[in-house]
């Protein structure tokens, strides 16, 4: 049977210490929480998850612990890309080992005037060949200066073991084409609860949404509205997320996601280096912008 | 009594005869056929309009037969930004003489390190303050290689005379930020089909697309879906029309918009140069996506 | 015979009065200066002259006000670069007949997506065709936000009537493809006094440097030192005009541009809307940045 | 005693076997033939060592090999620059434990838009601080997407233990820039052989140059002709390794690198996915512009 990617997915951070060490038991203690709420599943070893500062022993510390803390009926979706097909084949085969239901694997970006669309192709099939469990396209721009294009990725919806597509470029054209282009039931996921409303119109399957990892209930609630067909209350909703979404994502980065952890009950803790902590003045406008939303116990 | 923006309008192409001349006989023949549709005006030297390459005397041509040939209740939007806020006056109020209801007034953008945030606010301020009819803000990274930002655009639209914005980014998040941030009653147009539909589920009032210039019906026929709330029907028409939408707007440019408007009974004509004809190879495939759009009589 | 780009060329700023009118009588005064320089002429409306905020009336009142007021043996330059080629072809021809003795042409970039090598080798072919005077590319890709690739340099540079190129893209090995595949004799001028050093050891003819308008005889000395082989005291030159380029190019613009002229006893005035004036922080920072490099008076 | 940059220094490729794993005993024998040429040492795990794709345990490997088979008076600078500080840190220590004499450390850039001058700054002295061999700064924008500013690198500049900078911008105002603010004998190297020549003219110290690779004698060459002042000569063979140089970086990548290496009685071997090889065609045309070249046995 197929793994659905209906619903909304937070990209869950990754708990260090105050020495900079792995907290997996707040990680545990945040998916007690994130257990009772209405998403669907969890990104682990996402971008929010600073999968690029963790070793690969980390990786497989952090999806244990998930793999054992997960609520029943909730998905865990790995991030599992990395720079070479060898190494994403081998994370994504351990991911499933440990109990990941799917794989989510970042377009590789260090060569990017090489990364064309035959480099896309011969790379994604190499790793959907290989993995025991469905693949996810994830393409994220910002971060990786690069996009993977509507055709290649229209191509690579016909692989039996390639499900779906997170996309956070946030383009509409680009979403309406690759909804109109891929296979029938190609499943494509806002990679962001600041167009969760948009894209779910367009076709969408879901999202995955920093937001969610803070304000699980209003992004689920963005989620049903606009799936019922409630468009003027969905609307007003998704008005309403857009400043507390930016405060942690564009906005203040995962320094400010963890920082709005902690105000919301949850294990913010540090971030690693070359990522900075907030300052002062940065945490105070954050707070306001919080509060001002209702995100604020 | 405030311009209604709300609506489809095709921004029109400006048509020369074989020896690039203005053809103003042709425009006068095209405006008698789009006067018939179901379109709410015309976008008239606007980036479809080949409006850089055209002299201020032609300029003043066209908006003179566009004045004397549009149907009555249809809106007249004139094309008047130029690189300086002096010409970009003068243009404007020559516009408004001639009967243009509102001014589509884009970015400057030679000087680009230095247009800012405030660059911005002082010329459209200025342009505001001077014209005698409303100004409507024109973004167009791909043209510009610049943007504006949410917030200069929401202080602008406190400007009493600043009534809306035609946003050509296509990116989502951004619409929700200035649908949210702009002053209530802010009206934003989305600058192509391609993200029609899920503009007008953000809370966009309509469209400048370059698609209604050959498929007025079919694009009025989705603005009517969407404002009515058939989401399921609205969708599946913006997916059909992602494709001839396309054709005649990045893929083939111009060129191919006016192609198409041969191919549909409505006078098409040369370029100008830089802009290059077509090659019978790009006609054939521009025919066959039209073809299989059923665009073609 | 053929023109020679050799040597160091200011890209004169345009004069306006308080009214932002056109001051003819203040370009004279400034022209009398700049001839009992060293420079080997004038590149008269380009971006630092504000081309694209003058009417056509202005720039022929500017070249002809050059025509009588320069000295003998200095060159004229004009840039007469249009969006399409036929105002190019009719501002360019005009120019020839004020005495302009070379044009410079700005690559066409209002349809970027276009522009394209098949679309400037046609457009450059039609202006060198058509114009009495011989014609040099201009490729500004701050300002124009795209760039002209080397092939097609390498072929327009076959072309009787092109005789050179102003490259202000500052990369090292741009410049070196270009002087290599270009063929012999094709002059290329540094864009900017940054690397006028670097561009003449690759081969470069000479330099536009907008530094020359306020430290003519810092800058032709840097040209001359370099001709003459003498690399440290040259390469030491280089880094000292580094900080007073800079203030009057990138950081400060055309503003500061003026500003300098101020304070080097030229005129300057003000820059027209959407350009805007220097702050007074600004000011006392660009006045230090040239006293420091020991060109205030 | 202070580590000398000045000289010429290829980054090695990674020999793989036929079945993508580390090939040892070819990187020795490539390392045999290297150490009878003039090069001043070897770039080991740089862009062009396909460092992303190799895991901890084979990056050792590969120190460990040069280690033992590098020839007396070469320097050996290892590449070692990961996302976070702390495992570029672990690197960099079992870097020097293995014979590195240097360090070579690449710009974090996944999470680019915190890139900032105060991320850069205490990436860096986290990792200056903790290294107990001198650390390089590496800027790589075609790659990485992202640049560090020159005000960031001039302050970087004053650390003890951080000697200089490899920069592949190719940017000739950036160089100018950089050698003027950062401390004197901070040293600069050329990231690519195509700008070497102007560099060095500028003051830079050395080059990093993959053609170095494959044609170490020409490269050396262009190194002393320029440091002896000879200037037209240096000229006319940086003009004549421009083809084949563009040929195994931007023109053929990593792929072409090692099938020039093949063509030249070195060891190439296989790229890593998803990196492809060089197809048929692609073969023939780099074998001509080598030959052309005469840089073929």
């Amino acid at each position: 049977m197929a793994v659905s990617l209906a619903g909304v997915f937070p990209p869950i951070p990754t708990p260090f210490d105050a020495a900079g060490e792995l907290a997996l038991d707040k990680l545990a203690a945040n998916l007690a929480f994130w257990n009772t709420t209405g998403v669907a599943g969890y990104v682990v070893l996402g971008s929010n998850g600073e999968f690029p500062f963790l070793s690969e022993a980390e990786k497989l510390a952090v999806l244990e612990t998930v793999g054992r803390h997960i609520a029943p009926g909730k998905l865990c979706i790995a991030g599992t890309g990395c720079e070479s097909a060898r190494h994403t084949i081998a994370l994504t085969r351990r991911a499933a080992e440990l109990g990941a239901h799917a794989a989510l694997v970042v377009t590789p970006n260090y060569y990017k005037p090489k990364m064309d669309a035959a480099a896309f192709t011969a790379f994604y099939q190499a790793v959907a060949d290989a993995s025991p469990i469905p693949i996810a396209i994830y393409t994220m721009p910002a971060y990786t200066g690069i996009d993977i294009s509507v055709d290649a990725v229209a191509r690579l919806s016909q692989h039996p073991n390639i499900i779906g597509m997170k996309d956070s470029s946030g383009s509409m054209p680009k979403y309406g084409d690759m909804l109109r282009q891929a296979r029938p039931g190609f499943q494509v996921l806002a990679g962001s609860a600041s167009f969760l409303f948009a894209a779910l119109c367009l076709g969408a399957s879901g999202g995955v949404c920093a937001l969610a990892n803070i304000a699980p209930a209003q992004t689920v609630e963005l989620y049903k509205l606009t799936k019922a067909g409630k468009l003027a209350e969905a609307r007003a909703l998704q008005y309403r997320l857009m400043a507390p979404n930016a405060a942690v994502t564009s906005g203040y980065g995962i320094a400010g996601l963890k920082y709005a952890c902690e105000l919301t009950g949850l294990y913010g803790g540090p971030v690693r280096l070359p990522l900075l902590p907030l300052g002062e003045h940065e945490q105070a406008r954050l707070r306001a912008t919080l509060a001002e939303a209702g995100l604020l116990p």
